[in-house]
């Protein structure tokens, strides 16, 4: 299969990656002419359990991707860059949005003339630098379908199938993605904003007391049922990631926009809607939207 | 005049010094033999707009402070030391508290047999080791009487005089002690939280956002009264400190005890007492109690 990948992200390059070494014929898309003459040269190298490997996908600037004729597009850019990057999609037919976060969904709903799906990648993934991704937790991607027609997606399965790269077809793809929403939104913004890895969120009690703060409120957003389940998952999340540094604490550090708005943001636009206060979201939001500098 | 001060912290130096430069009999107590012994030797020196002084007051363990007959004993040690040190001053009788915040008031109408006084102090003060004390914002001691015969301390304001050290008597202490503990609520936690500098809550407008929200809920505590003279004195202090280091972040910084009690501990309370609600407030205590390691 022809397959094209949006975005040399962490999660951009583990697709490719996989996708590749799976017997695919991968194009990988960047922003930059640099970045592809660099991947192009360079490959892609993944690091899973101290096992490096690398494999070479086509790399090409993103204003080329209409020369390419994808029997799939996954788009990996970050949410915040979806909005830059759907005009070059207009022409695909099966496109598939890696995004986390819930606050994108509006815009997948608005493409017209292809059929949608989401991934909700449960994969830890760090990029070490332009070529180079860790792959520091195997989990699975659970796809949705937006619109269109399901069973054009069929085939796509079979690329995946490796036992560090599975897939998993989700019904109630959206409760999948609430789930993460909860979990990212309790971790990740308050990691970012003490500095700490996840685990410490369980063993500070203070800590522990603000991360129960920040999930009642989210739980008041996404509708109170099973909250004893929501609560568990977020603490089974914490204490199987103790050591990571999340994403968003290291967008911080690098001085980066993090995901805030798909994440919190989102949160407070739901709340909004359902005229609910939520001034612990908020006062998150906003401290780190602070950050951000 | 013989004048005991309790406590070798920043505003303890800053009250020896000055109250030694102007020619009062001062004794410096301590926790440890060994401050004692290195505060003896070396003197107390303080650092105003580049101009360094040293003068020798007497130095001697706390625990040696019913030795000395002061005629006004001051007390500079943290709140949270307050309940150890109350009980060496069973035997004095004109006492002068300088803690900052009001969750140490209750402690102060409950001693008897002394006339008892609070000082509010405006200067601003940083020490730079056991015996060196920059004074870095020149401003005035508010003083209030909690109980006793006022007029007991009418010789002791002649010891101040000196327009770097001047002394203000306040007969609506409570509300002039309100005030700095609206700017402190405002200012301190969100510089710990946020690692940066008093300004940067005016200059960041993200920053500015969270800093109004902790604000209103302080006003809903402290009743919404005069809630533009508080906020413009807020931001005046942000501006006028803007390259200050807070003392909060200070303790963060090196691993110490702050003074979250005494400020947000405080409000928390009131408001428990008031049947409000401060999700902002109880946010920021537990980020901060979090934050002390």
């Amino acid at each position: 299969m022809e397959i094209g990948i949006v975005g040399p992200g962490a999660i951009g390059l583990l697709f490719a990656f996989y996708l590749q070494k799976n017997g695919q014929d991968v194009t990988l898309y960047t922003r930059t002419v640099e970045q592809s003459e660099r991947l192009e040269k360079c490959g892609i190298t993944c690091v899973q359990n101290g096992i490096r490997e690398t494999v070479f996908p086509h790399v090409s600037p993103l204003e080329n991707i209409n020369n390419g004729r994808h029997d799939y597009t996954f788009v990996a850019v970050k949410q915040y860059h979806l909005e830059d990057v759907i005009p070059y999609l207009q022409a695909k037919k099966r496109l598939v949005f890696l995004q986390n976060g819930m606050g994108h969904l509006h815009l997948l709903q608005q493409i017209q003339g292809a059929s949608v799906a989401v991934g909700i990648v449960e994969h830890g993934a760090k990029k070490e630098n332009v070529s180079i991704v860790h792959h520091t937790g195997v989990g699975s991607t659970k796809f949705g379908f937006i619109h269109g027609e399901r069973k054009q997606f069929e085939p796509l399965f079979t690329a995946f199938s490796s036992n560090l790269f599975p897939v998993v077809v989700e019904n109630d793809w959206k409760q999948t993605m609430i789930n993460k929403l909860v979990v990212n939104a309790c971790i990740n913004p308050l990691t970012a904003l003490f500095g700490i890895q996840n685990g410490e969120l369980l063993t500070n009690p203070s800590f522990h007391k603000v991360m129960k703060q920040v999930f009642s409120e989210v739980m008041g957003v996404v509708g109170n049922i099973q909250c004893k389940e929501h609560w568990d998952r977020v603490c089974t999340v914490c204490e199987n990631t103790a050591h990571n540094t999340s994403s968003m604490l290291t967008d911080i550090h690098n001085n980066r926009k993090t995901e805030i708005d798909a994440i919190v943001g989102y949160l407070i636009q739901e709340a909004k809607k359902q005229q609910k206060s939520v001034p612990t979201l908020s006062f998150l939001y906003h401290s780190i939207k602070g950050l951000e500098r």
